[in-house]
């Protein structure tokens, strides 16, 4: 398995100093592609699923997250193994997740609409027509009673801040974090992909035994788009908070879910764009 | 075909004002899914290769430069007709883009190594194994004599901002701009996805014919990953920026083809990741 941020020279420049232009190293964050193998137990019968550009590191739990968020498992039961593994390519990077699924689970289709490329910023991947989109969570939210106090909500970005270590580092990575109705962080995952950050933190809580996650928010540190409130319904998540704006097609899905889509969340602000019922003013 | 833009009521909620709760009118980044059809001509003969959630807007643009940076087309000829015509769906929104390739292209391969569905954040989508990820340029762009002063490169960001009339409203909108090596903005486009905003890019350059884009630059306003990279170099551009960082697999292929990769453009400061010799202290 590669690192989670890796080592480069660059020229670093500014032009309001002298001498303006200097070598150093820099510590970027690691993007490499993470292939997921789907299929029954006995040789050759995985197939290639998914590709997606990731930060190394939870590899599991992505592959997990991934498959549960895209409708493929629907708990650990449907997973007979999940295995990190060499792929074929020179040096080894163990880029590849093998998970063999149980015998009643269909398998998955390999047809031109149910394949996926991710890429480090993508969420769900591979469909090729506009009806294949939409994945149905098997988690109802509308009904879950979490309330949370606005004053809690506003010190979660901080809280999710102070858990990222490896941003410091590099400045490019993306964070979600999920909080009970308390406000307590429950776990933290980054990735160069914000979707990656999104399918570690469902897969760990699919191995945790912990879905639905009812009375739990989710902070995302960018934008709320639409593949990520599908996720977080995937993971039957009553909220879904994001630092930077929501598209038009999130607050619609949000709406439709029942979940409480909060976006801009910043210093004591934020906007509240479906179901405002659960924030306390 | 949709607005750019839409609005929603919103919950706003300041925790430090008095009431702390009002009710207000916002404006949203629009994302809806663009279907992208290809084959040839006749009744029945094309199938939907791709579908990806973008700002509506510059949609034919879109198609061509998604076509053009995946590798499936290479010029204007290898297209007979592009028309955005209305999907299935109702209302009527116009989200599919019905392309009529020319007879002496290959048709688009759509086994399930090369289907897309690409989400408002994701690049290049639809890629079952590792290596379907890497498409060829066909252009050089190791050799391209483009020299920038380092001066003229930290300007660049402001203009880009001036230049985004969209971003003020919503909050939300990647942009993409190409400069001339002298600093004029060539062409701007803004999406809800980055890859979206480039891909437009791209596809006006190519309707314009004006690729490869030798002595150019494109500016992105996010991070530089490895799709964002791959898409410069299918386009010919020598140099990309980016207002945040690079990931390591976006630098080694900027090493790979000889583009000029630059990151962290902030201020009076950038990193030069690749090429340094093309910028000028």
């Amino acid at each position: 398995m590669g690192r989670a941020t890796d080592r480069r020279t660059v020229l670093r420049i500014d032009t309001a100093a002298r001498p303006a232009a200097r070598r150093r190293p820099d510590t970027l964050s690691a993007e490499e592609p993470l292939e997921i193998r789907v299929g029954r137990a006995g040789p050759g019968r995985r197939r290639p699923l998914a590709v997606t550009m990731r930060t190394p590191g939870d590899d599991l739990d992505l592959a997990m997250g991934f498959l549960l968020t895209e409708g493929l498992i629907g708990s650990t039961d449907d997973v007979v193994t999940a295995q990190l593994c060499a792929g074929t390519d020179t040096p080894n990077t163990y880029n590849v997740v093998d998970v063999v699924t149980a015998d009643g689970l269909p398998e998955p289709r390999t047809d031109p609409s149910r394949n996926f490329y991710t890429t480090s910023s993508c969420g769900v991947c591979g469909k090729a027509s506009i009806d294949a989109i939409r994945t149905r969570s098997r988690f109802a939210v509308d009904d879950d009673p979490l309330t949370v106090p606005a004053e809690l909500l506003t010190a979660l970005p901080d809280r999710l801040r102070a858990a990222q270590r490896a941003f410091d580092r590099t400045g490019g990575l993306h964070a979600a974090g999920l909080f009970t109705g308390d406000g307590e962080l429950v776990v933290l995952r980054e990735d160069v992909g914000r979707h990656n950050a999104v399918d570690k933190v469902v897969g760990w809580a699919l191995r945790e035994h912990r879905l639905p996650l009812r009375g739990h928010l989710l902070l995302v540190s960018g934008r709320a788009s639409f593949e990520l409130t599908q996720k977080a319904w995937m993971a039957g998540l009553p909220l879904l908070a994001a630092v930077s704006a929501p598209s038009t097609l999130a607050v619609d899905l949000a709406a439709e879910a029942g979940m409480t889509l909060v976006g801009f969340l910043r210093g004591t602000t934020m906007n509240v764009y479906t179901r405002p019922d659960r924030i306390i003013t």
